[in-house]
């Protein structure tokens, strides 16, 4: 069953009119009781229920003994009671029409199976009464605008966040906590607060699909430990390209240590962390390494906006922090594109050594004159180059009068080009950070984080242009069972539109000494039997025939090595097929992934597969421009341009192959387990690509 | 000339008894008027002798019209004057016998040739009287201890760094003084900040020598652009190893776009950064690739120690956080080791689904029983594995109960483990985060910043404890001048103990053949011609040749290729040697560096070295463990180790070679300008390594 998003029965939940709590405790410090202290002090605007059978009065507001005797309707339940009594809640709620529920109670999927057996019978009851589900085990949400606090996070208590246009999605609730009180601590303004728990029906995918259609919100943050179903998370981040809302995902589990850990954590099948980073590309997430960068991500797309390139200027007071930045720059991404010529003189008639280029070095004469910088900038800026400025101020911001011209002076830089992405560096007091911020410019104390954000910001900011072609799925055509031999899966392959190797099985010396001459000269010669899987081990494979005499000599030769090799071997003969030269070998594979479904895989051959892991994925199918994304992605990407005076490959053809296996894969979806084209090989710019070999296990 | 670090003339200079400021004004605010302004109003214990020709009296002392006229003795004079007076003030200060000058004064080697030729000159003046010049275009120093701040930069007068026993060096002004205040701002103690300039006498390099033997110094922070003399900062690295001091490098021009922007700002020779890179680890140096690093490190090593091995505990109470710690200690090369089974035994029993293995997770129950982190950090320590800690405390540090507590927690458990490296994180007040400082923990709010930081301690501490083999200087032996064909350069090669393919040049076909007989079959024929660089390319190569008839036609057949495609060239005869198989290519180079002198270059053949640049450099000569540390660098290491069921490589017989080319390369010293084996090649362990073709080139 395709899983759906259902964001219009989420709207109840993330934004309700009327909020229940069933457990509701008079102690505004107990779980029970923090939702109600939270929605009355900070002013929620709907009604608040409490909902317990010993007490007609909680915290001032009138209880009813349960949620059926509520007279009017329910948005929301908040269950705050004991595992135990959690399904009972359930039925109250269904039966009362109630319209969704956050469930605070621990003891279920994470704890152990009877855990999830209860956690199972409590989504049935909810499904069938049409009711959603945030968690259990969660710590609730937050819609900040509405005041709807409905969370027992002790860090709400401390303090609400500044309201905004940011969304916090999270799988975790200690870092849900963690993150509320550092965008609260920075300044982040957020539109909702979302902890999502075992997510035994709404998850972050649903969040990020409903966020994406929300009017109150402009960007998402999403932290993620794994999602058990990566279709539908893709699904979700295309809604939120869709709609032009960039999405920053932190997602654990990097390394294998980390995914370890974090399959002992969660209940979700962790996917290979490669395959999660190359879909949240695919679907134009940018994906935050370390918290940090997950809030300065957030906060430079909210405060700068998305520049229209990644051309960027960086003027500095200092000619080493400026290499600095000009190589954090490079190293980001950016474009760190030289002033034009007469701007460069205009400099140098104001500093006659200071570094016009870019990163443009004014040299310590600002000290001198403060004045200076507000020039250079004009210079700079005037000439139209530029859709980002970066500018370091070293100690400026800290003494007193320096420190507020250097606000003026960011403020009127904002003011003249609001369309620039700008943020500065400089050690500030408070009072000057604040007033920088105030103007839209990010205020920074380190150059190189400074620069890391802002190609980041750039990288979203492409991402967001990138509209993907578009993408049908194709009808479905399930794969053979069991493992193919070579000749079976390149024929499966070729009717699928990949380009293969013409080839012929031969059941005697004379039949392969026909093929070769069909075929022309060289050719190869290899056993085909699907029980040898290493060929060449086994002397089961002669190249470079050259004539009908060495065809006829390698017939013989191959199939006795199989036969003493082998003796048990079921062999369909010799294959012959034109030898192919002057080419890059690459591989081609398909996984396929718990999370993401099929996955196509793309490398080059050899070591560079072997030791260094160089490939790059995308989820099947895929168009052109994707194919070409994964091809550029590699490192050794500069192979297939041609080094050492070869020629260019035909990258054309090769991203052809790669969209037909991508169908393919799409097409035969969980009955094709792997596939392994080895090698592809690529020919030079015009003369195609070929799968010479290939494996394909279907289930 | 083999330049000298002459550390004792520096004491002087960095530990004045007396300093005049030549220049001195009455304002406090004027370049000239600071120093005297800072000397007194910090408590300079020493004296104070402004010198100004048209004043009797400076800030209420007494001032002299020149430096020859002062009575007593002066260990240092500021020069504050136009570029114009200074060379008259150095010699006046020679005169009177001064031990050192700072020169603050601009307009030197900085702007044009005719400011180079002066500064030569007041170099040389100097020189001649032993006195040392920091300088010119320098803002000075600041010895905190004595509180002798010989400086103009405003930023100390904003206010004096906590004093410590971490030195700063900087050879730029601005970078200076931002790195002072960044170093008050975050209670980084320090000895000695120091701003070189355009370094027309002490260097960057003189500095560290000098920290290297100071009492007052423990850890040495180094910001350079270039260094003139890469083997100078080499031998003061070498001297702060051996003093059992780290030091953290920022060298800035990483890119080539940086590394151009840095040539157009310092009048220094920027090496290629690789070769800096390598030369700074061969040293046992940590460079730091961000500001924030270099102080969070400088931080580190000051507060926490240096950890006996990198094996970490984490312990968070969130498991989503932990999978992310692990990812990054996994990423900054730390150890996460495995809590033995009893201890995963004793937390299962305080948390029955905890994480138990590192990272810990405590899980959200802290929240319930406060207790519970100290019990688990409790039995996690008791096991005696860890020498470094890392725990994660989410948003605790804001609320005014927990605060505090994990404030004593984190104090009780520096007290009862000593000798443990100790970083937490989470959002703190700042008065707790105080409290912990004070402890000798080093808080955090990012987790990610706080592993990268725990792994760049453990890695300052391994690199503490590798002492070198020592190296002995090779006799110098001159390379000869020119281009030296494959079969000298192998000769020279192997009379310098670098294993090469025994070759054979023949003047005739039956010369070729006696020689493979010998040899042993296959041989390969090559062309022997200096001329002709690309033999295979012309056909002047054949591989394989498997008896005494191939040789034959082989020796005809390059012969006649040779003369059709270079008729000019001077062709010595055909080279015949055995041919080699079953081997990984690698490619060993030496390059001359206009900084380091002679560097070895690794790496492996093919598309690694091609496209990927995967070398290691090491500068000349070194030792055999220098030699297996730059062969394990390169990324393509394993395919050194074996894969795809190869045999592991000879690793002993390429270190040995290593080493011997090191030692040739150390002993043509200038007299080398490039060599390069391409290939040699490395057979199975046991069987060696061999140089089969290399290009000499001498000057």
């Amino acid at each position: 069953m395709q899983p759906s998003i259902d964001t219009q029965s989420l709207s109840a939940l993330f934004a309700p009119k009327s909020i229940a709590v069933v457990g509701a405790s008079a102690e505004a410090t107990k779980i029970g009781g923090r939702p109600i202290d939270f929605l009355k002090r900070f002013g929620y605007a709907g009604e608040i229920i409490p909902v317990n059978p010993r007490s007609s009065e909680v915290q001032g507001l009138k209880a009813y003994p349960s949620l059926t005797e509520i007279p009017g309707g329910v948005d929301l339940a908040i269950l705050s009671v004991p595992a135990s009594a959690v399904v009972g809640a359930v039925e109250d709620a269904a039966k009362k029409g109630v319209k969704s529920l956050v469930v605070f109670s621990s003891g279920f999927a994470e704890v152990d199976e009877a855990g999830r057996a209860e956690q199972d019978r409590m989504t049935q009851i909810a499904r069938k009464a049409g009711m959603r589900i945030l968690g259990p085990n969660c710590l609730g949400f937050a819609n900040v605008a509405l005041k709807a606090n409905a969370t027992f996070s002790p860090v709400i208590g401390v303090g609400q966040a500044t309201p905004g246009r940011v969304a916090i999605v999270s799988q975790s609730g200690a870092f849900g906590a963690y993150a509320y009180s550092l965008a609260r601590g920075r300044g982040l303004g957020l539109s909702h607060w979302i902890a999502t728990g075992n997510e035994a029906d709404v998850d972050v995918a649903d969040c990020i699909g409903w966020l994406a259609g929300s009017d109150d919100t402009d960007v998402i943050l999403a932290y993620l430990e794994g999602a058990k179903d990566g279709r539908k998370l893709m699904r979700a981040l295309e809604m939120a390209r869709a709609a032009g809302k960039p999405v920053i995902v932190a997602k654990v589990g990097r390394t294998s240590l980390g995914a370890a850990a974090a399959a002992s954590h969660t209940s979700a099948l962790a996917g290979e962390d490669a395959v999660y980073d190359a879909a949240l590309r695919q679907c134009g997430a940018y994906r935050a390494k370390t918290i940090e960068e997950f809030f300065d991500i957030g906060l430079a797309i909210s405060s700068l906006g998305l520049p229209k390139s990644n051309r960027i200027a960086i003027v500095t007071v200092s000619g080493g922090v400026g290499v600095l930045m000009a190589d954090d720059a490079l190293e980001a991404g950016l474009d760190v594109a030289e002033t034009p010529a007469d701007a460069q003189a205009k400099i140098k008639e104001l500093v006659s050594f200071a570094a016009p280029r870019n990163p443009v070095d004014t040299t310590g004469q600002v000290a001198s004159d403060r004045t200076l910088l507000d020039k250079v900038l004009n210079i700079v800026l005037a000439t139209g180059r530029y859709d980002m400025l970066a500018t370091f101020h070293a100690a400026a911001g800290l003494s007193p009068e320096f420190g507020m011209h250097t606000a003026e002076l960011v403020g009127r830089i904002r003011k003249e080009h609001p369309h620039l992405a700008y943020a500065c560096c400089a050690l500030f007091r408070p009072e000057v950070a604040k007033a920088i911020e105030e103007t839209g410019c990010m205020p920074f104390e380190d150059p190189s984080r400074m620069m890391r954000t802002l190609g980041a910001l750039a990288g979203v900011a492409r991402a967001m242009r990138t509209k993907p072609l578009p993408v049908e799925t194709p009808k479905s055509a399930p794969a053979p069972k069991g493992v193919l031999n070579e000749a079976d899966a390149l024929r499966a392959l070729g009717a699928a539109g990949v380009p293969v190797v013409p080839s012929a099985i031969c059941r005697s010396a004379d039949e392969a000494a026909a093929a070769a001459q069909k075929f022309g000269f060289p050719v190869v010669a290899k056993i085909a039997s699907a029980d040898i899987l290493h060929k060449s081990d086994i002397g089961g494979v002669k190249l470079r025939l050259a004539d009908a005499a060495a065809v006829r000599a390698a017939f013989d030769e191959v199939t006795a090595n199989a036969k003493k090799a082998a003796p048990q071997a079921k062999v369909d003969g010799v294959l012959i097929a034109p030898m192919i030269s002057g080419v890059v070998e690459c591989i081609v594979g398909v996984q396929n992934d718990p999370a993401f479904g099929p996955v196509v895989m793309f490398g080059l051959g050899g070591v560079m597969v072997e030791v260094l892991k160089d490939v790059s994925f995308r989820a099947a199918p895929f168009g052109r421009d994707v194919a070409l994304d994964m091809i550029r992605e590699i490192k050794g990407y500069k192979v297939l341009e041609g080094v050492r005076g070869a020629p260019p490959a035909d990258l054309d053809a090769l991203a052809d192959a790669l969209v037909a296996v991508s169908r393919f894969a799409a097409a035969a979806d969980d009955s094709l387990e792997t596939l392994d084209i080895n090698p592809f090989v690529v020919r030079p710019k015009g003369q195609g690509a070929l799968a010479l070999d290939a494996v394909l296990v279907g289930r």
